[in-house]
């Protein structure tokens, strides 16, 4: 043979050879069930816990999703303080454009013929005065209601004030309705409308199910038992679902998560993709920290007199803010998480033998017998190396 | 030696002796070959598919995003219900602020002068009446207008409903212009500026690239062949990539997805982060379930008279709202997710010597001289134990 | 024994037989310090790194949140252009709900009295003209004000430009006042009420801590140092911290992002989550490739005057949109990914013994006594066998 073939089957030694361990049969039935029974317990962690438990061979994706709401129900209000007054969607819900967060309104104070002039401000500790030294001209206090002009009104026959420029009338929002003006709003319903996209997954889904037809929509109404498909929801529905009551909320006002819950199964073998509701208060209802409790906002309708004054309509509204949350992952097979899942089980297989070969070691009778026969010392050429070997261990 | 030089010894060799397998080396081509193709197979899967396609190296992050838009345009209408109208942003674009979810107004009912009064219902079974006894007073019918006043009075000289206490005249919205009263806004244009966060790797980025200049964006308009990162779309554009006509959505309205996708590679060796448009329509178009088809909403502009009794201009908006939806994901290496993914390799490749082992010893020719070289069975030092062991087996 | 017992016990032998390998110990120091060394290694990056830096064992799942925000402040403006005007939230606060994204409005270029009419266009080198000739009727410049008449009008004593039918007198915005209108407006507060939950693990918390008491939340305001926790802000703070000045920023507008970061650890032996704020400027500031700086939108308030006129009064509102942006991942031990992180450990536990390997078979001086013990070359029976598979080897 010439020199290149050797280096060449060299080479071919050293790529192809296979070295595998030698091994040492043990025909204990003990061992063997020890053994048998932990690979059985590995097994079962992965088969059972992380595949149909924890779905941990699947990929996830979150939720990209757009809502659509509409609210329906009008009232009539006929208080002491107010004209008899019509309500429709118009009036008590803001925004109208039907997004995710809608509001309605069921408490109001109104303070109608707002204009930029001067009037006495309201009596509190800082603003009675007793004449005009007692108001500093241009000063701003930011619990005020705006700039004082330096004089020393009547607020009313008992109380003077520093007057302020303002929009005047100022208004009182002390005189807040026990009983929520709009209590009727708890009849009001709202349709739902969502779509959903998981765009890894490329699926698309509304919340309005393939099964629903049009005159089941027109009639039915959200019931978790009889009606758990139906995308119409009565408010009152909603609040008691959440724990609260609507005419205590209605009074002061509140925010309200509509949660819509989409995770899915997305495996041909196990598809399953449906919204789920639930209700839940999202602001505190009476900490002991609360400021501003519930939830109110000022807006104001703009008019102008013939004359071409501006005037306004200041609305405090108290209401119930709707908030549409829709949340969830979905799940589908996929190749690298199954891999990984995989990877991790086989090194626990990989454990194994080791609980085995120890258990084989430590408590059978015989096991100075396997330990003689598993394990070789090595056999040293000479016994000097052997000898000193011990030194090195003994001094170091 | 003394004894705790003995004892300490003894932990030394417990803790320092390297106890290795023994093995057997076996110079067949066949089973060599096997291994290494084994071997092969798995870093093929874990350096191509783990690594190159599935960047599972890659720490993951998701987007946080803030969308202004800013639409342009302006029309005229001039059809026999309505008086000639010239229409801006100010008058179709609700809300004005350019938020992320803006609406086009496309088609209207008006129903201007609306006071809080009576009027006769609409007609329709529920609502007509011979005289006074038909109308409950108070009766309060969702599907219907108001509140009955108990009267039945002339709705025409044809008909006669009961009337109701409402914003009157009623709004009669079945006479929707089947050709959309804004045709032109088909070609308003919608300037989208959209800047997006990854906290994790406190990366930020705009759809505005920095390769584009002033210049070009005063021009530019999307098309996805020509000028792909130009953030300025014209509605017509948009409406007919997402599979639809502009003019048949005009009419009824409808809801459309603008989806910006900010899939990003961080690593610097491949840094990619471009957002790439996409259009969807979000809302079903023809569906058998569809209960209030399209996109609609009622708004209303409030005034008051000389006498200073508050009238509305009622506005029901058909128009296409158009959700500008940010999603995306944005994966670095990190050092977490190498490491798991490569221990999972690392399991499969402890799996290669079981795959050769078992073609060895039984596909091989020489299996049984494999065989009786590489396993032994345990010499038992007694026969009798042997044989005791046996019967074990067989009466268990 | 029978046949059947026979074959029983074979199988018996085959599942409980139990294989281990036979191994070689080797009582040399240096190679057992490689080996523990080694195992020491990956033992301190799985509990140092993986368990302690990155808490690879936990379960992850992202924030939902809802805010609510109130601003509070007013502010008197008294400058030429102008009437002298007093602002509260309501006029400068748009939209009113008090949602995630607010915007305050500190300067402005009010057109008031605008109707449907006609009048010359804006003076520009597209809209001047001599005389009709030069004004086509029904022309719509998508750059102008409105739809040609096809007159040509005086614009002023010395410019002529082309009639449009448009909302006249048209909005002149180039007279942007220099100093920002509402320049108070950095003094104004607002309070974030800002509730998350993470769906999966059940939990909810809000901004404002339990620990907090309404007295300190009466008169606190944001700050680093000295309130962290304090859920109210003052505006100017905000912006300074975004590192911008809020004076220059007035001027045009800007969008502002009140980042939210509630990253949280929901392990009962280290629970800990609050929410952490930062400031950022989301727009461009000034840019090569902006355009439309800053931040504006244009709105109206429409009137009807006392003959039944539609008159309205166009606001061209500059001002900063603040953006509340929650973000956050919530970890809590999960035992998924504790077993997928300790499965990749032990398999690179498992590379020890070949690291152990190859120093003891390269580095060693008695490599050579290693290899023998260790390795076995395959016996083979007889040597002509031996002698084909080498010619094997050296012919393919």
């Amino acid at each position: 043979m010439s020199k290149s073939t050797g280096c060449c089957q060299g080479f071919l030694h050293y790529v192809f050879d296979y070295e595998t361990p030698k091994t040492l049969i043990i025909p204990s039935i003990r061992v063997g069930f020890v053994f048998r029974f932990t690979q059985f317990l590995v097994l079962l962690y992965v088969v059972g816990y992380v595949c149909v438990v924890q779905k941990a061979y699947q990929e996830t994706d979150s939720v990209i999703s757009t809502v659509t709401t509409k609210v329906k129900g009008f009232a009539f209000t006929n208080i002491s303080d107010m004209e008899p007054r019509f309500w429709d969607v118009v009036d008590y819900n803001i925004p109208p454009q039907g997004d995710g967060s809608f509001f309605v309104l069921t408490n109001v104070v109104m303070t109608p013929g707002q204009t930029q002039s001067r009037c006495a401000e309201l009596p509190n500790p800082s603003t009675t005065c007793e004449d005009d030294c007692d108001c500093v001209e241009g000063y701003n206090d930011p619990r005020g209601n705006g700039i004082r002009t330096g004089l020393c009104e009547n607020y009313s026959s008992i109380v003077k004030t520093c007057e302020v420029l303002s929009w005047c009338p100022l208004e009182i929002d002390t005189k807040l309705p026990k009983r929520a003006l709009l209590a009727e709003a708890e009849n009001f319903t709202v349709l739902i409308k969502n779509s959903i996209t998981y765009p890894k997954f490329n699926f698309h889904k509304r919340n309005i199910l393939s099964h629903i037809n049009s005159t089941y929509l027109k009639t039915c109404e959200f019931n978790r038992k009889t009606d758990p498909d139906c995308p119409i929801f009565r408010l009152k529905h909603i609040v008691s679902e959440a724990g609260e009551d609507f005419q205590d909320m209605a009074v002061k006002g509140g925010v309200l998560g509509i949660l819509i819950d989409w995770s899915c199964n997305l495996d041909w073998w196990g598809r399953k993709c449906y919204p789920k509701y639930t209700f839940r208060r999202l602001d505190n209802k009476h900490p002991d920290n609360n400021v501003a409790p519930g939830y109110n906002f000022r807006f104001a309708k703009y008019y102008r007199t013939a004359e071409g004054e501006e005037v306004r309509t200041l609305i405090k509204a108290y209401g119930i803010r709707f908030d549409v949350i829709v949340f969830g992952t979905a799940g589908k097979f996929g190749i690298v998480p199954t891999i990984v899942n995989l990877g991790a089980a086989l090194s626990f297989l990989s454990l194994v033998p080791m609980v085995a070969d120890w258990f084989m070691l430590t408590c059978m009778k015989k096991r100075d017998l396997y330990s003689r026969q598993k394990s070789t010392y090595l056999v040293e050429e000479s016994e000097v190396e052997s000898a000193s070997m011990s030194t090195t261990y003994g001094t170091q």
